[in-house]
């Protein structure tokens, strides 16, 4: 059976999703190399498991996908409790759904969207702590919504991705920068949250996305540099790479026939 | 200056507000030891801090309060920040508030309001965890909404209270146990929350409620069991005490004129 999974977890702990070795340090732990780990044991061999988006280290999920060949017979729901039994609490199969036998999680895949949080307080939440961004400065909210238009659309992205990257290619599509806010009575201060949905995305690019929206939020730069350094490629333009830990990818996307 | 505290604090890492010795553990990390060690540093000399809960090991507090004097002038938003600056990132002060020197967190209070999180769901979510008590089995929330009214009001609450300690007056006035719901996209389940208020409480029971509920929102037993446990003090008619980690303080009552 080809199965999809969806995934949540909590990055804190995880040397992102991507199995790798290092000479120095041995096998790191990764999500997908818990999950394989956790579907071999049911298969009684190695599997592999292919996930939608290499999450980097401390990055969290709420609805990651990735897809396994699973051949022991189980029922979704009894694969799903298999899993769950033999995974750390910090990494949680949600869904298990039969699939066709072409559907791959990276290369089926649309589009995703990931959810950057930012706890825009005096302090820091015990709740929030490892979950979102504590910016203690205040920001301009109505500003930050206003200049992240400008990156809505199909742009070469060099300014906003990491330099050490061999992409070649840097244009990408995106489809939505949403900038909300509400506040969090649990936490006692007002949470930002900035959406960024893609047809695919360059390493660091949500990160750096944010760092330059923080940056006009303080009113340290000009909101009209955003289309400068889309123009440009100047990676000075652009804001710091905001820290891990506030990103979630939260959404997947296929075509409906892809299941 | 004696002042108020409002804090914030994930009880998982602590055995509880008190600070207590145990003669053969030393020690114990408390919420109460680390805000006396805060305040101690700043003041050169040792100040007891006085709680409105003593909460028990692995309770949350989204808005637990305090009391301290500070002798060194500070303003409310320096003395929160130099207290911030010596605590551990588990425990946070939201809120400085100077007070009458009459004021007292725990014998000025009127009232607290606990909050007992319960995430219905056939996964445990990995942001919740330590937070939520996970219930995977189906729960009918009409039903514990329903009996839930039956505790509101003056009773002796001896039924669902701990049986080891020695607290003889054993009936409190409860004011309010609402029983809510929504369903949380992060987690992908249905969160369900008791909030329970009252002049005072006994140990144990909120969680005692709360567990009790739960057998009712099961179908294990009838609602009108409260009523009888609340008659006759018979504890084998209340529910079993739910865990520590779903259950947060997150107020404290005072008179407007005490601060």
């Amino acid at each position: 059976m080809n199965s999809k999974l969806t995934l949540a977890y909590n990055g804190a702990d995880f040397c992102g999703w991507q199995v790798q070795l290092h000479k120095e340090m041995g096998e790191q732990r990764t999500v997908q190399g818990e999950l394989e780990r956790a579907v071999s044991v049911l298969e009684g061999e190695h599997r592999t498991v292919h996930g939608a988006g290499r999450t980097d280290a401390g990055v969290h999920a709420e609805a990651q996908v990735a897809s396994v060949r699973v051949e022991r017979a189980f029922t979704t729901h009894k694969l799903r409790a298999a899993l769950n039994g033999n995974l750390p609490p910090d990494v949680r199969v949600i869904e298990v759904q039969e699939v066709a036998d072409s559907f791959h999680a990276r290369f089926s895949a649309t589009g995703k969207t990931y959810r950057y949080r930012i706890f825009n307080a005096p302090f820091v939440s015990p709740f929030l702590v490892g979950r979102a961004l504590t910016e203690m400065r205040a920001l301009d909210v109505e500003r930050m919504k206003g200049a992240a238009q400008a990156f809505v659309g199909r742009h070469d992205w060099t300014a906003f991705s990491s330099a050490q990257s061999d992409v070649k290619d840097r244009v990408r599509c995106v489809t939505q920068v949403e900038v909300g806010e509400y506040w969090s009575a649990e936490a006692h201060g007002r949470v930002i949250e900035i959406t960024v949905s893609a047809e695919g995305f360059l390493r660091y690019m949500v990160r750096s996305i944010t760092g330059t929206l923080l940056e006009i939020g303080r009113g340290e730069i000009a909101a009209n540099q955003i289309r400068e350094a889309l123009r440009t490629g100047n990676r000075a333009l652009a804001g710091a790479t905001a820290p891990a830990h506030g990103l979630t990818l939260v959404k997947v996307h296929y075509d409906s026939s892809a299941g």
